[in-house]
């Protein structure tokens, strides 16, 4: 295999944009970066030590693993579980490979071969490479491109391209470029003698653009386009998928015509991904501004507060209608929550726009966060906005697609930290960290982070090296006034981008120190009217924190009647040996309805009710959205009631 | 075959407990009373002359009859559609048949009998009937039981009896009698020597208990017991259906520990229904608990105020949370109305407690009536209480079990407004009529009913028979005060009932005229604190009547911003010339957001909200839910939003 001369700086890196034409930001390699923070470094070890080794052990007892090794001749019996099981184990590789970045851990590396022997001796002859469609199965191998096939594989490229650029190791690479070589030669454009071809989950498509930038094939950027171009004319599937309509996968419109996010949530934003990434490459006016319109789209009248998406269970996923936001059928899929972050990462690699790093930060400290358990032993499917205690996190799932995704994002967390461009760095996110960028000249700029974010926006940067070099730190959208910027105590000159980025150009020494301070009030965010939940609600954030309040906290009353008024307030405090150590909120609310007054009816009419006699005032304590139903079960709610 | 000694008036009856031991109320038969009012007759009109004809056409078009004479051996071919399209072929057949009665319509006539023809020649020699079971698939019948065979088989015992009871004529309840025999035969108590069998979607129960009240045939009773008696182990399937707990199908608790609704909406309803069949003729005080539990669970946590039952699409049912009624993603299927009118008739006539005739009123009139367009021509499967106006009625579905239902119950429709007792008539609907009402001892009592309802709550009832005798009126649960009630124009003496019905007991002479003056005030209802999406909004109803606000009647603001203050009021005012005629509610209301205030943001922080400076008033028309969608397409809203 022929691999792109990949300079040592680009190893690590998790979307590696260092010589995409199209791109404004190179991307930083995980390596890079060295968490030295108390919110994340703790999750991250969380992850290595707990995380990975249960889905380990959850996919070898589900007999995940047990399909690779049945494919390979070595176990008799038969496929165990869904079509799509190989994608779990794909994902659990990729995150296990991406942690090994600095971390010398014997029994992860060991994880790694161990996955990496059995994936490798599952390759059929040809290059093939999917447990399900074997022996008895595979004379329908491709008759269906909604079974995952193409999914499936574009998660063994990432793993592999992962496990290469964390170990140098090329072993499973190997294996992938022959299965994507399988792909490239049978599937095309049909005027070239190839077989039409699809992905009914998107997936692939970003993983092939990968794949072109680790080992310089451009076939694979091709196979990208084209996977990406030959969708919205109905020919994904033959049959219908269960009761959904071509929407599902996103075969209704060709891709530039997109204007909504639209189907199967994971699917939509996934595809935006690759799409995003062959945006990076090639000059595609028509690919961006159809990217444009789904993500304004998205941001106005498809999102939840805490960044989730897909509103309907039924397609785990978006119905034909904006602003259908409910709170406690929300489907908001951990995965769609982790795509999205994955979708702006590549958008923000193509603009150095801090709208985009707004929404993966929203992702990260809300509604991914909440996809695992405090102890990291359970997961959400599901991320509910509302709850009367009956959604729990589970170990593992029949479809198991979301801890995978979980434990991704926080391998490769580091990674997302940083950009740089020829003339200095980008700070993206914050958090304490000591970091080692390297510039397209190979010049090398160190600096540390020193904050307490997210629970205080006062961030310190301190350089580590001297010289001419720019400095851009991303002002957050959550931040609407009184943020002030200092560089050694003193007032700086600076630009204000029109991406929203702090840029402070200056011959800089060492230890010189950058103070930035974000003020964090209390905000009681509300909806636009068409979200019919939430008419008269508010819910809290402070900075990127989304807050709810939880029954555990509230013995004495119901949390659903609480009611706030306008000179309600809530004042933030720092509780150490709570949820692990969380800024809650405290405040008040009136009480005026009680379960009694209702006298077990569900309707009534309003001149019958007798209310406002037995007002009385509680205390309420709100909690990091993230950290709900990590203790007894009770009801749960974002959206307050206001009077 | 022998028939059980009907009486003459008993021919006609929908449920017939007129010798059922443990039931209060005698039912009255259909041909017992002509509707003679602007408001139900066109419908029925409608229903015999635009919906049966059209139903067979699409029957026939969809291949639903041709699988019959494919099974007879008339027809090539494979079989068209879903392994339960029997069932839609049944419930056409059934709402024809009951729609001969006091009709002399040679085309009805003729569509029965072709049918009854095709069904009668697919049944097997051994009695089964299930066209989708036929040859390639003979050898999997009974295989498993939650593809609809009993189901299947509980319609077509439905369709004979009611043929029967219609016509008189024996040809389908004789194959009918049949397969119920075969099913008999095979499936019951294993220490009988029988096969463990089940019903994966209730509905032979209350088939099996209406056969038996035909027939005399105890076995059919002993068999519904037995289904019914018999779920709750898990056992209804091997198999998992779909991603669906056992719940779903009700098989997760035995019958008497059930205390909620749970599940597929409409299987839980028929199962209820056929549980209280059930209680009629034996003495089962643990299945009336039940069935009382549920009907509170389901009155008081688990209903919609249009009548409306299941919030999931997901499972067409409920999930595990109590107060989960969303809006706009209402499953709220036609069919599960249909179910609840038909569970709380037969609750009616165990008891003769009003609140069961109230539900029923309330289906009708709303969740019922919005299933079907005002020309006849659509049917709704989903009945939303929010939309932005891309819920519209189809012709016909995939799954076309709603048109069917809706047809079966306007064609039976006068059977539900009168009951017996040995001392007089109870009067449970209201609509101009007369009726001529046999008593258990073959005296008949005549009289005639004049109202304007359901636009007036005035209603005059005139005797046509003189005699001692009650009259039983019911008060409807939604007066709450200012009822009044004369003879002749005089005070009168009378008992309220604890089941809320007006007993007036005298020497009636012929021509008495009772006056029953029920206000009818525009009410502004709420919802309890727990049902999350209608915080701070009211919905209103008059009468019977839940009213709805549509964009169409309001080109200039969009119907989502409205927003009513305690001294908004609303007039009735009878409009003839729109949607049929109907009563619509003229009031106004305050505009403070616009679209563009929000600048295409949806969340943001109250303070930087600026509103109340652009507020103006607006004219508001509210019209009758059922009557939505029946003009051009846009937003509706049940549930307004209060200042």
């Amino acid at each position: 295999m022929s691999l792109s001369d990949q300079n040592n700086s680009s190893q690590s890196v998790i979307v590696d944009t260092s010589r995409s034409p199209y791109t404004r930001l190179h991307p930083a390699p995980i390596k890079a970066v060295v968490l030295e923070d108390t919110f994340w470094r703790h999750r991250r070890q969380l992850n290595r030590e707990i995380m990975l080794p249960a889905q380990y052990g959850l996919c070898e007892r589900t007999g995940r693993i047990a399909n690779f090794r049945r494919a390979a001749g070595q176990l008799e019996g038969d496929f165990q579980g869904q079509y799509f099981n190989d994608s779990d184990v794909y994902k659990l590789l990729e995150a296990a490979a991406w942690a090994l970045v600095g971390e010398d851990s014997v029994e992860l590396k060991a994880l790694v071969d161990r996955l990496i022997d059995v994936i490798a001796a599952a390759q059929e002859p040809d290059g093939y490479l999917n447990t399900f469609f074997t022996f008895e199965r595979a004379s329908q191998r491709w008759t269906n491109f909604d079974l995952h096939e193409m999914y499936c594989a574009g998660h063994l490229i990432q793993a592999a391209v992962a496990h290469y650029r964390s170990t140098g190791e090329t072993r499973l690479l190997h294996v992938a470029t022959r299965f994507a070589d399988h792909i490239c030669a049978r599937f095309g454009p049909e005027e070239q003698g190839k077989q039409f071809g699809n992905d009914g989950h998107p997936e692939i498509e970003m993983a092939l653009v990968e794949l072109y930038r680790t080992t310089g094939q451009r076939k694979y950027l091709a196979q990208a386009q084209y996977l990406v171009a030959n969708r919205g004319y109905g020919r994904v599937s033959d049959r219908p998928f269960g009761r959904f309509p071509t929407s599902y996968h996103q075969d209704h419109l060709p891709f530039h015509s997109l204007t909504r996010l639209e189907g199967h949530a994971v699917r939509a934003v996934y595809l935006n991904c690759g799409a995003t990434d062959i945006a990076a490459e090639r000059d595609e006016p028509e690919l961006r501004i159809a990217l444009d319109t789904m993500w304004d789209s998205m941001t106005s009248r498809q999102m939840y507060i805490h960044g989730g998406l897909g509103p309907r269970h039924q397609n785990e996923g978006f119905g034909p209608s904006d602003y259908e936001l409910p709170n406690a059928r929300a489907h908001a899929e951990t995965c769609a929550s982790v795509a999205n972050a994955m979708w702006n990462w590549r958008l923000l690699l193509l603009t150095g726009q801090a709208r985009y790093a707004d929404v993966m930060e929203l992702e990260l400290y809300n509604s991914i966060l909440s996809g695992v358990s405090l102890d990291g032993k359970g997961y959400f499917y599901q991320n509910p906005l509302s709850d009367d205690g009956h959604h729990r996190r589970q170990e593992w799932f029949g479809t198991a697609c979301c801890p995978g995704n979980v434990s991704r994002l926080l391998s490769e967390l580091p990674g997302y930290f940083y950009s740089t461009t020829d003339t200095g760095v980008w700070i993206h996110l914050y958090a304490s960290n000591s970091a080692a960028l390297t510039l397209p000249d190979n010049s090398t700029i160190e600096l540390t982070q020193r904050t307490n974010y997210p629970w205080s926006g006062e961030i310190s940067v301190e350089t580590k090296t001297a010289g001419l070099y720019d400095l851009y730190l991303r002002l957050p959208g959550w931040c609407k006034a009184g943020w002030t910027v200092t560089v050694n105590q003193e007032a700086v000159g600076y630009e204000l981008t029109d991406g929203n980025y702090l840029r402070i150009r200056r011959e800089w020494r060492a230890h010189d120190v950058v103070q930035l301070n974000l003020p964090m009030p209390v905000e009681r965010m509300e909806s636009h009217p068409f979200v019919v939940e939430n008419h008269k609600r508010v819910a809290l954030m402070r900075g990127p924190v989304l807050y709810c309040v939880e029954g555990v906290d509230h013995p004495d009353t119901d949390v659903r009647l609480f009611e706030f008024s306008e000179s309600d307030t809530f004042e933030p405090e720092y509780v150490s040996d709570m949820l692990n150590g969380v800024v809650v909120l405290r405040g008040t609310a009136q009480v005026r309805a009680t379960e009694a007054d209702w006298e077990e009816r569900l309707y009534r009419s309003q001149e019958s009710a007798a209310h406002a006699n037995s007002a009385r005032r509680a205390a309420v304590t709100a909690i990091p959205y993230y950290a709900w139903a990590n203790r007894e079960p009770g009801p749960m709610l974002v959206w307050l009631r206001t009077v």
